[in-house]
């Protein structure tokens, strides 16, 4: 069994934010020489997700507008969690997204489908965070 | 280590339906010989999910309605993803419901707890789609 | 390739609760002897789950009251499952937590991001009920 393990830095400059890193995902798994296997992917924040979905700008917004809806950042006196900050919301958030996501590799590529690609969802930004890949595979 | 990669196709004739995939994930687990290990079976669809729970009809009756109330359908215009389709809705179901369960295999077979059944669940449906199961371990 | 296959025991005596079981997940780790893998937990109920998040009491007070805005446990009769049995908003809060982490092993520990701490989330409690650790590896 051979195994990568990589992290992957983001600097979200506003409180939210989704960042497409198919790219960096499908080059650890080169990297990696794994034929066959699976990659995990987590954010190894509380406050920030691994996802998988569509690359649309308008579904963006409106995972944002949803997000809002279900989990609001205001007031944030409703969360006992906000003493001395105020993420509770983030932590909401990243449980509907999810924190991680597991993939096939085969034939040594991200085994995906014609849609499918890996997102970086940051809820609580503006600092320097980062999301996990291991590999692990023959 | 062996593996095993199939393809579930699906047909669901309605927009949405939830379709009990146990036996075809079993049926992998032992054609893949493998005795130990790890199953990961996903949607290979951004509007589908792959999820664990009852197989129990009005559970699944609740799980609908409770959807529609927190990602609506309609209003279609409600969305921006809602462009020349309008299925916005069914992303933010299958973020909820999730897009993949990872299974353990233990004695060639799959180790679930008693009621546990896994499901792909449909939010989009009226087309051929499918789900990845991808097998590994020894 | 290695593995271990082991079951965590759980009675919480309400209704709802959250378990801090990483001192227990990062034992069978080191138990399985394993340097590299991936550790699979997952609730083998389908009213209970297992995910990551902070050990911090005014959250895990916020998710409770969050879930249950999300899904209410009253009025039971708003549910078709709730015939004999009054758990199906057990089943909703548990999609949204998820049924399952999948974290690397690194160096013969969990790979967790310091803030990262495993939960078993109880929706349905008042009886014994287990979560699963398959770990495989090398």
């Amino acid at each position: 069994m051979k195994s990568l393990r990589k992290e992957l830095w983001f600097h979200v400059p506003s409180r939210r934010g989704f960042i497409n890193i198919t790219p960096q995902v499908e080059e650890a798994v080169k990297a990696s020489g794994i034929k066959d296997g699976l990659v995990l992917v987590n954010a190894m924040h509380i406050t920030a997700s691994v996802f998988i979905n569509d690359d649309e700008e308008g579904l963006h917004h409106d995972y944002d507008d949803w997000l809002e809806k279900l989990a609001p950042h205001e007031p944030v006196s409703q969360y006992r969690h906000n003493v001395g900050e105020e993420n509770a919301d983030a932590h909401m958030k990243r449980q509907i997204m999810g924190r991680e996501a597991v993939i096939a590799i085969t034939d040594g590529k991200l085994d995906l489908g014609p849609w499918e690609q890996v997102f970086y969802g940051e809820f609580d930004g503006r600092r320097k965070k980062r999301a996990l890949v291991k590999i692990i595979g023959d």
